[in-house]
């Protein structure tokens, strides 16, 4: 079932570990199959070093498993109400890590502030911060509760320009096209904290990358006139 | 004698390596087998690129070595102290290492707080750090007293949800059920250990995590309602 | 086409990748002919895990492809000026990267001060930082005028003994005499921008480095009584 | 010619890069013979990634290249001068290196303060920064002064107990009693330059160690009683 899927989604979750973005168990990644309105994520608690195409658990959009008898990972609701929300847009990858800089920020509550192009190529804004949760959302169904807040934190965006959120106090959640995009799109988030921890540490009054510059850069890659990359 | 234990506590050795906690002939873990009441500890001053089971030596409660001719770990009074106050609850691996982050902290004098659901996810609470050992603690039994004092650092809480102390001016101890999961709970701290730094970098005054995310995280793993990780 | 230039420019662009210079498709190395006036430099937005030779395209000093069908990296006309500028005196290889520590420094906006003999060793000077583009400047010929503001920059001392400057909330680009020796001055720009980061965070009036250890340390590699390395 | 001792210089020299505290043609390792009274030492300005027994050149008391064609290390009068005085105290091995975080440190022109235990298991107390040098003692000498200026600013303690020094706006140099054991002493002091940044970031107030634990530890390990390592 989705053997495809699955497969891209095994080889995206082993990439999360070439890439320094999880350790242990920690983090997951899904990709929906938007002809079925399936959902293949990992199954919780599978270390990386043995993790195979087994521990891929099929799930619908309720968050049922359809399909074998391990568990999906427990953030399973939170990806599910984010493909509830942004698959419509063409999200068919969500991943969620621990990645240090980026978790650090989590940690302080804050969004990220866009303080170059390195961050403008991929994130058009500040990446949010999800506000708190209530002892009542904390308390029943809190996962689900958690994808909630991360589409309110993005709601005066676009899920397509903005494909990160940082849940407060936990870890970021991000999303893509693909669950590959997905990934790439976690690296950067992480290489883009850790600069600007140093920036604010180093200048805790930096002003914000100036708007025309923001524009340049994102529209250079995915507007109506883009010029980078190739031809597809 | 007792070479399975040896062989775990080899591994855990080495991978001690693997996971950018130790060089050198730095820190040490050690294994207890509750049947017999004996310890493995890794000997005194052994490189972990040469180490092989011979370097793993069997001493008993009172550390004395009840097998072979090598000296064990200088540290072998605080393991046995730690095996004599934990074992009874169930801990029957403890880990040294002098890993970065965690030992800047230690250095500080201060204790680690619960900044995010990272930490929470393994150490119910901030990760406390010793008092200062007297001249005479120092001078008489000085690694029997360290455990003296890990001890009494936890005395507030339990050695199972409290796996970790950062020994005053000097590194952590960290103990688990087994041996590998002493070592998993030591490079979970130096993963919270630099997040923690960069956070107080950020905001001296940053409050620690709420104690309704903290309960939920925590217990989502170890409480007795846990849905992380698959059926065993 | 070029084909020992071709081979020398993929090379010196995989090298990044293994200097940790670059991640995914970011950043570029271009390599000049001097005989011919033409440009070898990476394609657009190719990842580093799968670049072939086929991925270096020829442009001429207008920056028109001259071979093949592939577009040539955004950045092209930042390239072409900075030959058309340092060419003359003899710079034959251009790297551009966001190299984390170094577009740290330009996201601030700020050079980087000579603070030891590491940098002195390589840069004679501070690195400096391009002034701000005007919106017109972005909207009319972002690359060209990138290339403007980099030349301005040095335009009190020389490409030669000052090889790299900062793009202000961009990122480095780098130049050599050779693609490789324009990556090994990439390296370098990131290891002294890692190390004036902390000097800076630990003393934010820390001066810079006495001009006759700056001047001893240059001119002992590359003054006319130069006596490091082996005589050619 | 002393090909034994080539060879284990050599062998520093790359472990050098092994252990991340080199990159191209930077540092150098040399050993002495005291036999002859001569010295092995890398030659000038080669890359680890070529480096053979053939780089290594043999000088004398005087730096006079005593076999071969090849240049020596510049700073071949900055070891001369160490054997000269550190010699006939059993240092039989020096270090040159721009690691990055005792090069940050040298860039601050401070001491580093010995705030733990890692630190005092191998240097007994703070490890010093030299003077700086006049105008004239750089125009003539500059490599014989920087010897000068190591040696004297560990004239208050001894070179055994004291195995490294950062020399001022430059980098470390470091020594032991063979090639490869000041190569480790090279490493920690790596290690704890990061920590001691980070600890001064947290708390610029940071007091040293205790001297009883100061004392218990070093003692520990290379006093007259001590007790870590196997008996030799």
């Amino acid at each position: 079932m989705l053997n495809n899927l699955k497969q891209e989604v095994l080889e995206a979750n082993l990439e999360l570990v070439k890439k320094n973005l999880v350790i242990s168990t920690w983090g997951n990644v899904s990709g929906f199959d938007s002809e079925t309105g399936l959902i293949v994520i990992k199954a919780s608690g599978v270390p990386y070093s043995q993790m195979t195409i087994d521990d891929m658990v099929v799930v619908d959009m309720e968050g049922n498993v359809v399909e074998g008898d391990r568990r999906p990972s427990t953030d399973t609701p939170t990806h599910v109400y984010l493909y509830k929300n942004f698959g419509p847009k063409g999200i068919k990858g969500v991943v969620h890590t621990h990645s240090k800089y980026a978790t650090t920020w989590a940690q302080l509550c804050k969004s990220i502030p866009c303080f170059g192009t390195t961050h403008g190529d991929y994130f058009y804004g500040d990446i949010p911060c999800t506000r708190a949760l209530s002892a009542k959302e904390i308390e029943e169904g809190y996962e689900l509760n958690t994808g909630k807040v991360i589409v309110e934190a993005i709601s005066n965006t676009d899920c397509i320009h903005m494909s990160a959120a940082l849940v407060r106090r936990h870890a970021p959640f991000v999303w893509g096209k693909t669950p590959q995009e997905a990934v790439l799109h976690s690296q950067v988030l992480e290489y883009i904290s850790e600069m600007a921890i140093l920036d604010v540490l180093m200048n805790p009054e930096l002003p914000v990358l100036e708007q025309e510059i923001a524009d340049k850069h994102y529209n250079r890659k995915f507007g109506p006139n883009a010029y980078y990359g190739q031809k597809s």
